[in-house]
């Protein structure tokens, strides 16, 4: 089999959600024809493979999760939307009055959120992003996002950016999900082969395929509250509070005390 | 990356996708919580990747396209329905007083098609199963399975084992897709690329992908009429009448003349 094209494959399924959505602009038919709804194709580097419908990307906030509305009404001042995707939450804070600027590293993704009205957007790493001279009150990590952290290598680095953009007493709100309550072997099975390798057992290794294209690779980490805990030893955030009325969702909210 | 194994993936999904559609029986939920759609993947072999909610394999009749009721409508005397999936046409025709058989080559087709009440049921390829002593006056290649034809090499076989399972005078009656009027890069690409290796265009050459689980690579064809008119040369299955009013899809009825 030939391997897909790595380019913007979620930009490019948050375009095509978009014009699904909005019913403007080419969007995807079977045959030509029939509409078909925008799903986003997730692997994972043991072989699993999972389809979602990608609009959830673009929910208003009646259709939000429970944790979603939680995560937003603890926001204040100046607010990094990291990983901002189709601009789901930035879009309503900057509605509610916030300040907020949308980052991603997708362009596609990007494109959209200012196309659905979001008017400060960054596309850029949060490392590169690290090196301007705006601060931040809030940064949102919403959406799962907590899994951007990727692990433990990656995690004290990542902190330390948003750290470098950080104001005093700022705060990092993130949604994170605790992958150990499953007992489904492949997922069982996939966290021991994990930490015999010297991962944390939710330490994903995926990428994302929309059509041609597909994502490089990369970590994103589910991890439980202890695991989290551990991570942020030794960095510049301190575990505040822990909203887990969703469970296996949860809301951390770390303080920086740099 | 490892490659998933090889398995019931059509059989694993439509198992899934009977028990979200009927609400019984342990069936997918995103972080143990939140029902998820069950999604249907097919993997092309130039890494072009398409999600699907696999629902449609169970619609009712008030759902159908309006080519599978005309289909269905042509049928008379006893039925085969190759590739009967999770039973959606078979089981419309068995209400409707036909002696119908559904036939297919997933373990987990053939039970849900049973458990939506399909009586007569055969797990088994066609090639196998036409060694059988039942004869059918119609066989039915529905939902795009006009393409289990795979191909010229494929086709006459196939086309024999159909012949031999006939009683005088009977029909295919095969919904096929004429794949050359899109103008999409990815797809005419790919159609050129197939000439080049001495392929028809629009032979595809697939797999299906559910959680863990792959089929083996497989050729399903989608081809124009005319390529369809070329397959049934020099075999005892004539080409009696095309309805393509619902273009790219088509009807083909081909008649037996051995």
């Amino acid at each position: 089999m030939t391997q897909p094209v790595v380019g913007d494959a979620f930009g490019e399924m948050i375009r095509d959600a978009y014009a699904v959505h909005t019913g403007t602009g080419p969007r995807p038919l079977a045959g030509g024809r029939y509409p078909r709804p925008v799903i986003e194709v997730i692997e994972r580097d043991d072989g699993l493979i999972n389809g979602a419908l990608a609009d959830h990307y673009l929910s208003e906030p009646t259709d939000w999760r429970p944790f979603d509305h939680r995560a937003a009404g603890m926001c204040r001042g100046r607010v990094l939307d990291i990983g901002v995707g189709a601009g789901r939450i930035a879009v309503e804070l900057q509605q509610r009055g916030f300040a907020v600027t949308g980052l991603d590293t997708s362009q596609g993704a990007i494109e959209v959120s200012r196309r659905r009205g979001l008017r400060d957007t960054v596309l850029n790493t949060v490392d590169e992003f690290s090196r301007a001279t705006v601060r931040y009150d809030t940064f949102l990590l919403l959406g799962n996002n907590l899994g951007l952290i990727e692990g433990p290598e990656r995690a004290p680095v990542f902190l330390a950016a948003l750290a470098r953009l950080a104001v005093p007493g700022a705060r990092i709100i993130a949604q994170g999900t605790d992958p150990y309550g499953t007992t489904d072997p492949v997922h069982v099975g996939y966290h021991e082969a994990n930490r015999a390798r010297g991962r944390l057992g939710g330490q994903l290794r995926l990428r994302l395929r929309y059509r041609e294209l597909a994502s490089d690779w990369f970590d994103y980490l589910n991890c439980s509250v202890e695991e989290l805990s551990a991570l942020l030893k030794g960095t510049s955030w301190r575990l505040t509070s822990i909203d887990d009325r969703d469970h296996p969702y949860y809301l951390a909210v770390m303080e920086y005390t740099g």
